[in-house]
């Protein structure tokens, strides 16, 4: 299974693309690609949603994961800042759909907990715990590229577990 | 002018279409079209989300405006339903930006004061000022459709008022 994931941001949106071989016999996270996509304060809103939309349609065509896998939000500073996020997830979602993938959402809760065992862990230690299980030589480049990652081995923890319950 | 309106919403996006010909001598606003694009609750976020994408698009196309207006929102029931919001509005902006145009933003309080003459009014004078200003036979076929053709005409409004000004 290789997923893309996606940690939404109006100004940096960082992406990671895990994968994982099921069959093999000790299974482990390979992390196939990480980075981050660098929005102007300069640039119009919709400039902006152009460079995302067209940033992410063309690594998930690199890539071709099988799934996305992006932060579901409940809280914000505000509402102002609630919509200018939306609008990023929007086309993210949009990016993900066109390009025929099934979207699955996580609560930053549930990534946490999934990653480094705790709901309301740092940043700092999701990174930690992101370099550890994908064995990386150094952190992520960004701690938008370590949530993406983080994001993307939250599905695959969730889609094994639902697996060995029977419920998929 | 040309210009295209969009009331992005969850369930209902309207649109409206109003030209108004700046070199007649007695100027005045026709509808060029309107309607409603709804979505189904049943639908996922990412398929509503490629519906309103592609049939904006598609309308666009067709109606060649040389501008897009939308709605600009401050406030929300909560954080959730303005996360929702700005994923519908993020991609009516992508569609926009994608056909080359500008889009303009317009506080709800300032589309009402232009076509009612009061920030508070309710929807059903929104309503009633749009069939009047634009000389309609009926009230437009949804109040989402009504609301796009008041944001159009708050542009156009607008821009007269800038015109007049000597600020565009």
């Amino acid at each position: 299974m290789r997923v893309f994931g996606i940690d939404c941001g109006t100004e940096f949106t960082g992406y990671g693309v895990i994968e994982q071989d099921e069959r093999a016999r000790m299974p482990r996270l390979v992390q196939v690609a990480a980075g981050t996509i660098r929005l102007s304060k300069k640039e119009k809103a919709p400039e902006r949603l152009v460079k995302v939309y067209k940033e992410l349609l063309a690594l998930i065509t690199l890539h071709q994961p099988d799934v996305v896998a992006i932060e579901d939000v409940f809280f914000s500073a505000n509402v102002k800042s609630a919509l200018k996020l939306g609008q990023v997830r929007g086309v993210a979602m949009l990016a993900a759909a066109t390009c025929g993938l099934p979207v699955a959402e996580y609560a930053p809760l549930v990534i946490k907990s999934s990653v480094v065992g705790y709901g309301l862990a740092a940043k700092e230690q999701v990174q930690f715990m992101v370099t550890r299980l994908l064995e990386l030589d150094c952190a992520p480049e960004s701690p938008d590229a370590a949530d993406a990652l983080a994001i993307a081995i939250c599905h695959i923890h969730t889609s094994q577990t639902l697996q060995q319950q029977g419920c998929r």
